[in-house]
């Protein structure tokens, strides 16, 4: 990047740390470690210390799995929500992004991941027991499963409906299909057939 | 960005910092935030204090303004640099620039911004004045100017070759012009022009 005997090892330090972030290139970590260099210094304290923090003192629900502040989700311990339906995860990210839309007003199930040979991850390695033991309890009529649509995704899914079968809950899965917005044109022939195989009524 | 009401005052903290970094909205924050969440324990707190060491323990030459971690520039102290050519630059990210090049052994003068009315930032609040305590010790024989062609690098060119006047060196600039690679079609006007003005003796 620049002449390594001119360099700074502080400066280099930070650059490598940076450059460990998705999506962040050396020359983007560059020229943000030159953006907190040039910073007040209780600025760039404060940055550092929430980053810390959020690593260092986050919980996690040991229901669901979701992070909170104090140990109670709360999203588990909101009497508002639906404990009758159960909606299956992979990560965090998903539950923020269905919290997103407003539209869903069951309790979530994070696996923390799906299973994948490749990558050395089986069905032990998944909260799975967990989710197992929410449904023995008895309150849950519905497990809807919210997976990602590769091969895992799905091998995922096939074990979980197994698993799910000794218990007297229905298991449903999020709608596929063409987006809204999306052109006919542009949707790949997958998500298209399957679109049209599952057609539903029209509701004018 | 997901329903306050669910949300962790530690991640939004984290993300709420995130976001000050250069060409991170709240959407890459959120990601980052996550990445982070899901790192090992010990890497955040590597990452963190990389980050908090870099603002917190570098030094500043007194000479040219160049970071080093202790104190002596490793450019002002390196005995194959030329002592007689200094070339004065806007800031660190230019010193980098310029050093990765592999083009020039002189020494940096980093006036820390640019003369900036708008901005408020006048010659005084420049290190101007350590230029003129450099060249009245004798030794400088050049200053090659290397500022934007901003309106507020002109000025602040035209600002330093007034000042340098009382000093017997010689005043240069960096060449501007076509750059390689470049087609002249999509060249600016003001570069073409002047690249045909400023032309020089054909080397082949």
């Amino acid at each position: 990047m620049f002449r390594r005997n001119y360099s700074s090892a502080l400066l280099e330090e930070a650059v490598d740390q940076l450059a460990t972030l998705p999506g962040v290139g050396r020359r983007t970590a560059l020229r943000l470690a030159l953006h907190l260099l040039g910073q007040p210094r209780e600025n760039v304290e404060q940055f550092s210390d929430a980053l810390l923090r959020l690593r260092q003192d986050i919980h996690h629900c040991p229901v669901c799995g979701m992070i909170s502040d104090d140990g109670t989700c709360p999203v588990c311990g909101d009497p508002h929500r639906d404990p009758t339906v159960v909606c299956v995860v992979e990560s965090l990210r998903d539950v923020l992004s269905i919290e997103n839309t407003g539209q869903y007003s069951g309790l979530y199930h994070i696996l923390g991941g799906i299973i994948s040979p490749i990558d050395g991850v089986g069905p032990g390695d998944l909260r799975i027991h967990e989710l197992g033991d929410r449904l023995a309890q008895g309150q849950i009529r519905e497990v809807v499963l919210a997976l990602s649509t590769s091969m895992e995704g799905e091998t995922t899914a096939y074990y979980l409906y197994k698993q799910i079968a000794r218990y007297p809950v229905s298991v449903t899965a999020i709608a596929r299909g063409v987006g809204f917005g999306d052109d006919l044109e542009y949707t790949d022939e997958l998500t298209l057939g399957r679109s049209i195989t599952n057609r539903q009524p029209f509701k004018p």
